[in-house]
């Protein structure tokens, strides 16, 4: 093993809008070309997205949005392998093995699971682990499997993630203790800088807030969006502060330093809202108008889609399987003779 | 699904006994004997085993030795589904779909799982959860999985197991009302009336008492073991009560109705112990002398062993593997396209 690996995973919840390609699926694609030596991974978390989503034809269409957006915003699967974690049936299997050595305390202390706990019991339930499932309290676990899978020794994450991160590596440490050095200890790679996009209200973009731009839609309706976006009252001529600025946060996750640095002027010179709205809208639609084509393609031929998924997932499991064969071997379930 | 399923499962840590034999294996076998209508599945619950047991080399050596004895004791594997659970890849995958809708607090309620916190309780430590793992909080899951893998209808079980098969009830039951009628839910098949055979010291025979007696060891060793089993002092001639004796006890495990009734009349008689010791020897190696010839022949050919455990597993997968991909279809986990 002399490269790298990264792994990233995606969730398969919901429809991908202008704030995670700002915030993860741009800097992550950017990085599989900045770092050739690298060996990357990219799955679809979907035995994930079985906890929070029991609804199957959300889940089934998030898969098929989910991938289709990587792609089309030029994830390479020829250079990156890229799968759905439910091809990979190693995954599971390996689960097992870790969950047999996981110390139940540690589960106890994951921020999601005390979060739910603290939730309950704010309102009074008498029962602390209602609506709790055995889904969202061991996931860490299931993380820890898709990590250890590929012993991906960097894992870039958001800081809410980084517990996670530690619990792979507590898990590790506890199995490579026990049966011997078989994992390699990942670390977090946390992206403090990542953009966060304001959406539609000026919060954080998010589909909780109901306030996404969705990357792929058609122009008109792009156009439509932007024009909604809430500016202050400053009127046309007055100077304003791009700082505080939407419209100006989102032109910036867009468009390069040189056009960002101009733009900067035209918020001094006093800009109007509307007209700064018509720029806005124009770099994004410049900038999708490629993607959203290849987009369509991608969407309306599900059967490549799949496979380029299960060509992903014979990659992905030609490493999987072997080492999955010896730590079996490891922990005692060997053939016999 | 005309022919009732029957599934059990049997734990391999530990060399089989003679309590094993009268109280699990012997009934298990006449059963399959006795029901030519009914589908039998028979499985080596090793990934169980590393819940309770990390040294590799006793989780290979058990499962070489369970399987033998189990055939040496007439299984017939052409007859039933003989298989090993960590030969079926659709099980763990079938784990993580169960944990999904498993709430937490039917864990929480385990008693496996309670008795272990109330020992930690009781020895004054500060976390009731110490020591434990997740591996035993959530082994019910994995049970449920084993038996609704085969959609099996009857699960023979000894009364401290009816718990979890409740749970299955509870987890299929769950299941269903999310993603539609999948599952049969099981029963539990409770034997009350099992033998529960006394060991060396007249406690009941386990190897947690270290009073065992080995189903196949020489006949030499045999009859070792058989002089050491603890009598009272009751001379030769006085008449015995056959209901508290051990070795009666035994005895009445291995021989006919009409043999247990003609020792009856010995021990009315006052038949000497060290008679009737060599009494329940004589029986012993002559039910045993075949099958430990058969089972020395097995365990010295592990590769045939292997093969015969694989070919159950074939006939296990053709079943799970086609039920599987309707169960990912039916939470969302479809091909594209």
């Amino acid at each position: 093993m002399s490269k790298t690996r990264i792994l990233t995973g995606i969730t398969t919840t919901g429809t991908p809008h202008l704030g995670n390609f700002a915030g993860a699926i741009g800097p992550a694609i950017e990085a599989t070309r900045r770092n050739p030596e690298a060996e990357f991974f990219f799955f679809l978390a979907d035995y994930h997205a079985l906890i929070k989503c029991q609804e199957p034809e959300r889940v089934q269409r998030s898969r098929l949005e989910v991938a289709a957006t990587w792609l089309a915003l030029g994830l390479d699967p020829e250079r990156v392998c890229f799968y759905r974690q439910s091809d990979i049936p190693e995954i599971p299997e390996l689960t097992w093995l870790l969950t047999c050595v996981t110390a139940k305390g540690l589960m106890n202390r994951a921020h999601a699971y005390k979060a739910a706990v603290q939730e309950n019991l704010d309102s009074g339930d008498a029962d602390p682990d209602r609506g709790v499932t055995m889904g969202l309290f061991s996931y860490p676990i299931l993380m820890a499997a898709d990590i250890l899978m590929f012993n991906a020794r960097k894992v870039p994450v958001g800081k809410d993630q980084t517990q996670h991160l530690e619990m792979a590596r507590d898990i590790a440490q506890r199995f490579n203790h026990i049966y011997g050095e078989h994992f390699v200890l990942p670390e977090a790679v946390v992206e403090d800088d990542a953009a966060v996009l304001a959406g539609l209200d000026g919060r954080k973009m998010s589909k909780s807030y109901n306030n996404t731009i969705p990357l792929f839609v058609s122009a008109k309706e792009l156009r439509k969006l932007v024009m909604r976006i809430v500016t202050n009252s400053q009127l046309p001529g007055e100077p304003k502060d791009p700082d505080g600025s939407t419209l100006f946060q989102i032109y910036q996750a867009f468009a390069s330093a040189d056009e960002t640095a101009a733009i900067r002027v035209r918020y001094a010179e006093g800009i109007a809202w509307g007209e700064m709205k018509q720029v806005l809208f124009e770099k994004l639609d410049s900038v999708l108008a490629g993607p959203r084509e290849h987009y369509a393609a991608l969407i309306s031929d599900p059967a490549a889609l799949e496979r380029i998924l299960l060509a992903g997932a014979d990659k992905a499991r030609a490493i999987a399987s072997p080492f999955l064969a010896g730590l079996r071997a490891a922990t005692g379930l060997r053939k016999l003779g």
